[in-house]
Order: C-alpha cells, then sequence, then structure tokens
C-alpha cells in the first residue's frame, strides 16, 4: 500500500489562463504535523513525437521561446484539447510539420516539471509519414528540419538540441528508434 | 543576427514563493503588432547527476511528488542557492544519497519546461563515489536505489522510470555512461 506523506487541508486558485492554472495548497504532513504550503501549475497532458521519415530521418522543429528569449530545436507537440493523447499527437504533427503518418507506438509516459508542474507528458514514435502543409497559429514561428538519427545524438552531445520535454520523448523512444534502424540493443545484456 | 520575433511591452509579477515567481508580461508580435499576454515561471538554475558507483550502478533515488500525489524514481538533483550549478550538485548529491564523487563531467544543460518556465538544468555525470549519510529536509522522504544502467534502461522501457529532468538528464549524459560502460558509441556511423 502506498502511503500519502502528505495531505492535502485546502487549496486555491492564484492564477488561471488559457494554458495553466496555478494553484497553491496548504498541506500537513502526516508523519510530523508540520503544515505548509505547496504552489504548483495543473495544465491539460501534452504529446510529444519522435516521427521518424520514409529516409530515416527525425523532424525537428526550430521554433522560438519566450522565456527563454532564444530559438530552440525541439520535437513536434503540444497540449492536448480534451481529446485522448493519440489524436493530440497526430494533430499536433500535422499542424507543425504538415506530416500524417499512418502507424504509431506509444513511447511512453513522463512528469515534465514533477516539483513545479502536474503536467504528464504522452511521446509517441511515428512512422509511414506523409507530406502536406503546416498550420501554424500566428503566434508561432516554426520552422521545420529533418535530421539522422546519429546526427541528431551529435547535437545533443554538442548543446544544440536542449528541449528538457524532447530530450525525454527521445529517452523513452530510444529502444523503438533504435529496432527500427536496425541497431543492437542496449538492455538485452548483463550489465 | 537572431531576431527576437515578440518584445516585452511591460509585466507584472503575480505570485512569488522560495521555489519560483510567476510572471505575466504583455507582449507584442514584432510581424503583425499584435499583443498578448505571457504567464511563466522564474526559478534559479537546477542540477541533475547521473552518479555511477564503483560497482557500475547508477544511483536513484525515489521521493514522494504532491502534484503527481505519488512516489517516483528520479536522478539526485535539486535548485541551486546562488552557487556555481557545480558545487550545487556536489551537495545535491551528497544530501539526498550521501555520496561524495570525487570525478565529474557536465553532460550538459536543458531547458526544463521551455514554454512555461526559464529554469536551466545543468546535467553532471559524477564518478568516484565514496559512501556517506544523507542529510534530508523534513518534507523530503528519499530512499537510495542503486541499478545497472541495462536495468534502468528497462524501467524507463517499463514506464518504472519517468520523471522527465532525470530522462532528459540521462538522455545528455548517455555517451559519457556508454563510453565509460565500454558500450560502442552510436555516433560514429554514417546512418
Amino acid at each position: 500500500v502506498t502511503q500519502h506523506p502528505f495531505r492535502k487541508i485546502q487549496g486555491r486558485i492564484v492564477f488561471e489562463n488559457p494554458w495553466f492554472r496555478l494553484q497553491e495548497h496548504e498541506v500537513v504532513v502526516e508523519a510530523t504535523g508540520r503544515r505548509f504550503r505547496y504552489a504548483y501549475m495543473s495544465t491539460v497532458p501534452s504529446v510529444m513525437v519522435v516521427a521518424l521519415t520514409e529516409a530515416g530521418k527525425i523532424v525537428l522543429i526550430r521554433q522560438y521561446r519566450y522565456p527563454q528569449r532564444a530559438f530552440a530545436y525541439e520535437l513536434p507537440g503540444g497540449g492536448t484539447d480534451g481529446e485522448p493523447p493519440r489524436l493530440a499527437a497526430r494533430k499536433e504533427l500535422a499542424e507543425e510539420t504538415g506530416y500524417v503518418a499512418s502507424r504509431w507506438r506509444k513511447a511512453g509516459e513522463f512528469a515534465v516539471y514533477c516539483g513545479l508542474s502536474d503536467e504528464t507528458c504522452h511521446a509517441y514514435f511515428a512512422r509511414g509519414l506523409r507530406p502536406g502543409v503546416q498550420k501554424l497559429e500566428e503566434t508561432e514561428h516554426a520552422t521545420v528540419h529533418e535530421v539522422s538519427y546519429a546526427r541528431l545524438l551529435r547535437m545533443i552531445e554538442r548543446g544544440r538540441f536542449r528541449d528538457g520535454m524532447g530530450l525525454a520523448a527521445l529517452a523513452l523512444a530510444r529502444p523503438l528508434i533504435e529496432k527500427e534502424l536496425g541497431l543492437p540493443s542496449r538492455t538485452n545484456k548483463r550489465r
């Protein structure tokens, strides 16, 4: 049985916009009775897509991120709008890159920012890509880039791909990518 | 030259506590003149540590995370307190696991939650571990777990390690880990 070491006493919504809600809870530590306040963001689940083209390239986007005041390479993805994550993944891939994929695999899920947000991101591996037309929102400025897996790994080593959600999704999709590319598994030996 | 497509008009602090500040900015899209509001968290930089023991095991912690209402396996890490990230990494590793490491390598940096936070996380690879004593804060409940790299990869595949920051740090540390363990590189062939 999993015991919850903290219990919520009361809570309030500090701030809300279309993308997140900031909550602050008064929480008690069950073991000691001590009370403290815990503030965190609540969001809808999000999705990230590792899409491999027929030419064996991974599809990246590059867009401006206001909190970093910088352009960044990322994987296609975004928030769900009440639809199941798999449908959101199809929609985000099509909107951001134009690609429509025929073969989808779930790569896993992760807690994006576990101390300060309740956001869960669903990571997918997409194959069978057919090109189409990007449909970006006005505040989006994404360009599409296709790189080999080996080049993406070098970009990561050199600090040129530094989006945390993309890195996490790649860590989850890694066995699927490497199997698809015919690379030997890292998990089937005792080390 | 990198053009900034958005420009800040004005800003306010919506909420502040010892861990983050929530800011809301009024921003103008340079290309269109349209204005919109952008809210995001500001935090100090954070650190994550991939620590490999002399027995070739990676050191994990397992702790309760209130936003997820769940226990989770994570890498040791935390926020910096004004000290350089490398010192924060030493401190967090020692406090959360007891280990003191003699050999440190920077694995890279990542934007943790690029749309909703300005947090940058610094990832390190630590070797030469000497065991010591955990020093946790009252609200921390971390247990230490040591697993082989192959077992960690299986935990990731099976959804048992699902912390986004830890997955991102592992993606960055991967070439250092695999070189240390004598695994062949994934980046030196044309694919």
